[in-house]
This record gives C-alpha cells, structure tokens and sequence, in this order.
C-alpha cells in the first residue's frame, strides 16, 4: 500500500464534520484502502465474491454433518442464484462467481467455472490430502481468478468456499500454523455434536502425526492436510495482492487460507480485511494471528463467503463517509481540548 | 411480541439449504422480527432514524471537548444532509427526522421538526436539570415520532442523538439504573483526555449527590440527571413498542434511553435491536442490563444514530435469506447427525 494515500484520506476523515476518530474501525477500513488502491477516492463499486469448491477424503472418517454429495448439490443451488450467498450478494451489490477447484460432483453445473484440479482430496488421516503438485497447481486456480478479477475491473473481492469436511481440514491447517494444541482447535463444523467434535478433533491429531507437515512450508501443509479450495484461496489472496485488490476473509476456511498466504509473502497482510467472527473456536485465533479484527459478531458458521460480503456494505460506508460528509472548516467547529 | 409467527419463521429458516442455526444471529433478528411484526415475511422497505437533539447546562462544568453551540451547527449539517447519519442513511435506503426537543441553538433549520421543551437542561451539577413535567413533555415528544411513523407506514426505526455533554447525563443515568459506580460508567465522549474524564467522572458523582434520583422511578432519574433527547428517546421506545414498530438502539446514549423505557414498561425490550458497541465504557454494561448482544464492534463514538443505520443492512440481509433462499427439501439433503 502507498502510505501517502492512506496519510492523506486520514487528513481528509479528520477533517470533516464529527470529532476525530469518532468512525472508528470504519475509518481505518478508508485510510487502508486508501493506501491499497493509491487514491483518496478509493472505488469500490465493482465487487465480486469467489466461491472456491472442494472435496475432501476426511469425511471418510465420518468428520463432517453432512455427505460429500452436498457440495455438488451446493454447487448447483449457487449456479441457480438460491444459495445464501447469492441472496447476500444481490444486496450488497455484488457479483458470486463459483469455481469448482476440487469437488467429487458428477457434474459441474452450467455456471460454475470448472478448473478442478482432482475430484476432492485423499484421505489426510491415512497419507497427505493431496501432491504438492496439485497443491500448486490448485493455488495457481486462485491466482488467476485474482487476474481475471483484475482484467474486470474489480475493485474488492470476497474469498468464499463451498467444501464437505473444510473445516476438519482448515483447523489442521490452523494447528500446524499457529503451533497450538489442534483439539482446542476443533469445532462444530456444519453442526456436529460433543461425540463427533471430539472424534474430528482425534482424527485430525492423526492426519497431523501421520503427514508431519512441516510449519516451515506452507504449501507442504496445504499439501498433507488442506484442501484444493484452501489452497485455490491462498493463490486467490496472492494474486489479490500482486493487482493490489482488497480482498475480504469469512470465516474459519478463509481465514486459514489467508494465514497460508501471509506465510508465503507477508505482504498479503495489508490486502485483508475481516468480516466477522465465526463461532469455530480457531477462527479468532486465527485472525489475531493475520493482526486482523472482525467487524461482525453475528456467530454465523455457513462460509460461502456469507459473512464477507456482510462487511461490503461497511465499507461502502466508510468510503462513502469519506467523500460525502461537510467539512469542519465549513462548519467553524473547533475542538476545546 | 407474537410467538405463533416467530415460530413460523424459525421453521421457515430451518427448512433452508444451509446447515440449521448457521447464519446465527441473523436468524434470530428475522425470528424477532416475525414476532413483532406478526408476519413471516416482514416488510422492513420504509426506514427511518429520528435524531433527537438536546442541550445540556453540565457543559458548564467542562465535561465536553466541544462547546454547546456544536449541537446547532450539527443540526444545520444534518437539514442540508451533510452529517454522518445523513450519508450512512442514504446508503441504508431510510430517511432522517431531525427533532429539536431541547437544543440551545439561536434558530431550528428549516427541515428540523421544532418541539422544544426548553433551550437545554440546566446544570445538573448544581441541581435538576429539568422538572419532572418537563421530562414528561419531552417524553411526549418522542412518543409522537413513534406515532407519526406508525401513521406514515414506517417499518423500522433507529433511534439517535446529538447534544453536546450527553454523555455526562447518559453515564449519570446509567450509573442509577445499573446501579454501577458512576467512574467506571465514565468515558472520553466525543474526545476528552484522561484529565478531562477524571473531571467528567467527578461532576457526574456531584450531581447524583445534590440530586439523590431515585432509582425504582426512571421519571424522576431522567429528570434530575438525565436530558430531553434522552427522555424523548425513551418515550421514542414506548411508542415504538406500543405500535410494533422494531427500533435500532445506537450507542451509550440512545441505550441508556432504552434501559430508562424498559424500566418503565418491560415489554419495550420485545422490539429494541442492538446495534454496534461503541468505546464508551458503560455501553457494553447498558446492553447486558437490557439483554441485548451488539452485532457490530467499530470502535465507534459518533451518536447521531450513525451505528443503528449501519445495522440496518444487516436486518435487511436477515429478511432476504429467509425468503429467497432454496429449501433443503428442493435439494434432497438430510444431515447425518
């Protein structure tokens, strides 16, 4: 980010008609998009959330609520605008675009963006999810949806997922990265019970043991126990970086993609934003790892970018706070203290 | 509030393709909005933030970083739309009603609704800052806006402020009602320094001292310490639940309000929505009292309702997803759990 827009947009918030800082998180969202998009009009009318599907071998091990069979079924209910996320965007004004990285579907839906890499993940409990190869190769998906984005004119994303068994595979992820216990790490997912949270929990502590990914290479983790729509994530947020677009985090998945990414090349850093906080237990621990705060508390667990695109209009406001609002000089108003 | 339709509404959102319980508190706002309105598809189109403006003698004291006449020059930035509360409205598709029921100002701008009990307490340090008939007849005022929405066909209502030093009367108010230590109830307002709150924390025990409110009798607590937006505020929420209109709460002032017309009439909390927790200290304390939970954590310390319309989109999104999503039962998933 350029410091000299973000200074600027600062001048300008403390500038208008309220006491200074009184906007709060809304001003730090302008001053950093200011400085992402080196404008002190930043734009952000053009917006689009990409929803990244995967499978994963995991549910094998009965870790998840729901079958495998649901994320084609998802697949087909985003391609028929009938998801939540679709009803989300419409509102705040933005475009849902689902790109199918890794599912076990039979078919990919007219719509949906088929550039699957393998119909979903290996089991992560019995040896690595996935090739190193197909780790990248996945990663690369997301890259050039960034670019893609960036040839449209879009000026913020959001980063969604669509995958059965996601979250079993995102807090393993999580353990490796953050260096903390992965039971205290594991939650709900879709709506698992006491008995099965701690049998996901068990079965991740074993994909951990038995892949020994090393905390010292990302891709080597996203590679044993993540997932093609984490690493597809991961690739989106780089590139998101590289054509300096911002991109908004959701939940669990995204947010462990995300710390993947900064790991990479910390720059990504200064592209996210939080959204909100989920009610998975490793999602906060996550963020605080990015440095990054969530604007929503709303305990919302469904992902597809559902929450991220809850925090567009947000921004909307602040920029449009930024732009639209008197000017204290106009007003002759000075602060006593 | 009626149960048959919540319950409806409940089942409806259980019934979607999502997992049950997932998008969390946006569940909860369209079950609580289904009651209040008594439909399972409540129409929220017709938005409004009435902004209630009030001064305050205390100012006297030098509780405030900003000097009295603030409150009319805002109200002049909010007649030619120019405020904060003004631009995030128009981003939340609601209109603003600007009541002056107690400003100090030399004139009421054209497009400011003109109902003043008296050009702003007096210094509540030094005694009362209203009789108890004038507390009453700015309760009346805000009743009326209640009443004129209702006629008006509006469908959801904010509630927000301006007067400079309210939150000096608010903390004071709250400090009764919670029965909390005034000091820890004491925050920077619109921007005083530590030396500042110290000195605020100091007039607000002096005034609970001379003025001895007493606490089984809100009337009596919002005359003696509190201010004729806050009473008109709290008469706001009367109205409001008495005809089934849903109202955002804002932030210290506008909850202290609430927590004043719920003690009032209990039945006030069925249609009062949090809305953002904003830096005061006594907020979060206020919203427990009232057994509210905010959505949004900004950082924020604006008032003019500028948090409760930020909400609004939120209830916007709440409504949409329980009426556009697909059902599970189109789809043919069943969880395994």
């Amino acid at each position: 980010p350029d410091p000299r827009f973000a200074k600027r947009m600062q001048e300008r918030l403390d500038s208008l008609a309220k006491p200074k800082g009184s906007l709060g998180r809304l001003e730090e969202m302008a001053v950093r998009l200011a400085g992402i998009t080196a404008s002190t009009q930043p734009e952000m009318v053009h917006k689009r959330v990409v929803v990244f599907c995967g499978d994963h071998g995991v549910t094998e091990e009965g870790v998840s609520a729901y079958p495998s069979e649901v994320t084609g079924w998802m697949m087909e209910t985003f391609a028929r605008g009938q998801a939540a996320i679709n009803v989300l965007a419409r509102q705040a004004g933005a475009e849902v675009k689902v790109v199918d990285v890794g599912s076990k579907a039979d078919r990919v839906p007219k719509g949906v963006v088929n550039v699957r890499v393998r119909p979903g993940t290996a089991n992560m409990a019995r040896g690595p999810a996935m090739s190193r190869a197909e780790a990248e190769q996945a990663l690369a998906v997301g890259w050039k949806q960034a670019e893609t984005a960036k040839e449209q004119g879009v000026q913020l994303l959001a980063a969604g997922e669509m995958g059965i068994g996601n979250t079993t595979a995102a807090a393993a992820v999580a353990a490796v990265l953050t260096q903390r216990d992965a039971t205290t790490l594991t939650g709900m997912g879709t709506g698992l019970g006491d008995q099965g949270v701690r049998r996901k929990a068990a079965v991740i502590l074993q994909s951990l043991r038995i892949n020994q990914p090393d905390s010292s290479d990302p891709m080597d983790v996203l590679a044993k126990v993540g997932g093609l729509e984490i690493a597809a994530m991961a690739g989106f947020m780089l590139g998101a970086a590289f054509y300096r677009i911002p991109v908004v985090i959701d939940g669990l998945i995204s947010s462990v993609a995300a710390l993947a990414a900064v790991h990479m090349a910390p720059q990504v850093r200064e592209i996210l934003f939080a959204s909100h906080l989920s009610v998975e237990p490793a999602h906060g621990i996550v963020l605080e790892k990015l440095g990054l705060t969530p604007l929503l508390d709303a305990e919302m667990r469904l992902g597809e970018g559902s929450g991220a695109v809850l925090a567009f209009p947000l921004m909307d406001a602040a920029l449009r706070l930024s732009q639209e609002m008197a000017l204290l000089s106009e007003l002759g108003i000075h602060s006593q203290s």
